[in-house]
């Protein structure tokens, strides 16, 4: 598309609209609000109590747009449940619906789509793909997992540290043992804007995001606590009260496998590093899903310390809370 | 997934859950109650009068998973609108949604899968399937055709049976003329819940599930009725009220398609069987569909004793009735 | 199947249902009150107003089949978006999903679907499959593209074109370059039936639909307009105050592409086309895509005469109109 046409491809909308890309643009009460919200909806659901204030019907007669290009379980159904919380239509639309920038350019698809929809969780891609939707939709658009970026499920599991905790997670540690990917890229700054300390355990030869450890390593200091990347596991899980990983072969990597397993030696979270790592005696395990076991071993998954399905079903609350404050209160954040 | 870490493959869950699997675990009382509110959910909805109560928005803000492994128009079809039509939200995962067992075991995704809805449909290949299913959901799951049984069908194939007779089934003959499978395991014992003498005629060589024939046999007792298996057709549709068949080949068997049809040579429900035969002169044929021709000639199938459109609209009614006894209802039959 | 059956494939249902197969088979009067519904509900969308008289409960309790052999972006979601905006549930049945003639016949797939759904979207491929889903379903069907009509796009035009006019389009001219197709087979008689004199301009060697021809000719006699067949794209685009076009090489046609593009030739809508073909000053372009640049250029498809994008949105609200009509209200045009 020539560049003469430039100004049909920034959104014309009056009202700015607000969109979730990415953790670090939600400032510290906004990022606290939406974890709160999280833990008030789930409280409801828990209760069987419909939301009040008729907030079941509060997207009434609205199709929300699921544009996902890849496939995908949690991120899905907790999509969809939450549309459908509030009253709304999720229409989802995969690979084999509609593939974005095929048969017709991606700017027009986002133009056509958003003006037939109330909101778009995109699961695409490429963090270019997400940023081409935001550029262009006419609706809020909530980042459902690019490769760069994972929000949704970065409040999720502040939601479940907060649970296993108590609410006190200031001054715990939370480590990552695992690749430097979009999961720890959001997770590193939102532990950071509760105030946890963050050590990040990744490959030799592996980099973390310069941009995200920039954001996270300000909100650190701002917090009153430390963003560090080290490349020893032994090292990082010293001391953490929350121990995370997640698949060291990502979707799309599958013919990469053989060679990662082998730059990841000594990353599985087993019971041997645990022990070896002194670990916080009141630890937990979390994971983002879905699961192997060359990351994690039987034992620490299905053992005592494991929250891995109790976050897995905090992502419901987590879509909720975001579903809320960017669709329903129209970029309020309560 | 070692044996270790068996307490968290129970279903920990407080409250006992009701599960429909199959026929046999439903008491005398409760199919008849099933059947009953099939019928009533119909009335309502032939004469446009929505479910009084409120029933319309019981699952309100709830999402219910329709797992299916497999392709399925009726099934499909039923269950979504059954969902809707108490105000829940259903979300259909098909194979290409979500590979059970593929991409993460079995046992996770029911775990994360039943934490965000609140019920599932599952239309799975293995009866193995649908009991892992059952054990670790913390869901209610309808079990929507594995390859044992097919409760669904049972259910709908009672209500349409009832409708012809104007309630008077008790006495009456349903044969089956076909395959050992899992619409007739079920139906043989659902019509001896209500009274029914139930002839099964298979071809030589094949047999039928002992467990179920076991269950048929005491429930006819109890019933006062009749349960057999034959091996000529001929002699099964004598004095027939009912006579039911289904397709000689099931979804994954089409290699065996020539081989299956030799063997069930003469099973075709014809004029010349029906004739021949010397079914009850006020006889109805029935069919869970898809149809072939091999199974059931066109002057059978679209005649006038043909009730099989009637019957697979009584599929909804089936799917509304149970959902409202498992979900609803919580376990409670009215 | 035997012709002995005929009986059973008509429509025994005793009242009359109203489909929406073409818009020759609307009347003046219900065409235009479709686009005025269209109008209606666009100012309720817009104004975030949610419909009186509980229409948005209008279908509640009520699934909606979409019936499509292929894939569709804006078909799909107006459909969906406008199911829901009613309070039904769309349920979305893809190649994928069904197969229709496949693994059943087509009369007993329509039979069983019609029975459980409370109307059924179709976007099939030949008009020879929606004749037989009007024949046979229980319930309206609304065709939404078939190789022959695409009423929904006509009746979006309609609404489009009038708004870009202040509701004076009588006398107006709309030039349509390209293939002899669907599209235009519905929209020119729709523009006939709002008196806009309509120039067609096809390569030399097509022949526009003799039966489509005869409908529209006699509406511009009745409504006092024109309607002419030409080869020429300067010819027609001469004084035109909308000009149209569409892909040149439709869905399955894509083998056939280098062909068809020798055959268009000086058929792109372009500046130059525009200009030495001395359009009206205050013209608009309209395409219902998706769109190639071969058959229009990024100059005038993104530039300040389109309306391309205003009139995708109104696919949704053209949905609503013939749904309310045709389901809501069941045959009566308001």
């Amino acid at each position: 598309m020539s560049s003469t046409f430039i100004r049909m491809l920034s959104n014309t909308s009056a009202k700015p609209i607000r969109h979730l890309v990415s953790i670090s643009e939600l400032s510290h009460t906004e990022l606290h609000s939406l974890v709160n919200r999280a833990a008030h909806y789930k409280s409801l659901v828990k209760s069987n109590t419909l939301p009040p204030d008729n907030l079941a019907d509060a997207l009434k007669t609205q199709t929300v747009g699921l544009l996902f290009s890849k496939r995908s379980t949690r991120t899905r159904i907790s999509s969809e449940a939450a549309v459908n919380y509030f009253g709304g239509h999720p229409l989802f639309l995969g690979s084999q619906d509609i593939q974005l920038g095929v048969n017709e350019s991606f700017y027009d698809s986002i133009k056509v789509i958003s003006s037939m929809t109330g909101a778009i969780f995109a699961r695409v891609n490429s963090h270019d793909e997400i940023q081409q939707l935001v550029k262009h939709s006419s609706v809020p658009v909530i980042n459902s997992l690019c490769d760069t970026y994972h929000p949704l499920q970065a409040i999720c599991d502040m939601l479940t540290i907060k649970e296993q905790f108590n609410g006190d997670v200031k001054g715990k540690k939370l480590t990552w043992v695992g690749d430097a990917n979009n999961v720890i890229n959001d997770l590193a700054v939102a532990a950071a804007q509760f105030g946890m300390n963050v050590s990040v355990a990744i490959p030799q030869g592996y980099k973390f995001d310069e941009q995200v450890a920039a954001v996270a390593t300000k909100v650190a200091s701002e917090q009153g606590c430390k963003f560090e990347v080290v490349h020893d596991p032994l090292v990082a899980v010293k001391d953490a009260n929350i121990v995370v990983t997640d698949t060291f072969v990502s979707m799309g990597e599958e013919s990469q496998t053989k060679q990662k397993l082998e730059t990841f030696k000594g990353f599985q979270v087993s019971k041997e590093l645990i022990e070896q790592g002194q670990v916080a005696k009141d630890w937990r395990f979390m994971h983002c899903l879905p699961r192997h076991e060359y990351e994690v071993s039987d034992e620490i998954f299905y053992g005592e310390n494991s929250v891995v399905f109790e976050e897995a079903e905090n992502r419901l609350y987590a879509a909720i809370a975001v579903l809320e404050a960017l669709v329903v209160n129209k970029g309020k954040f309560l």
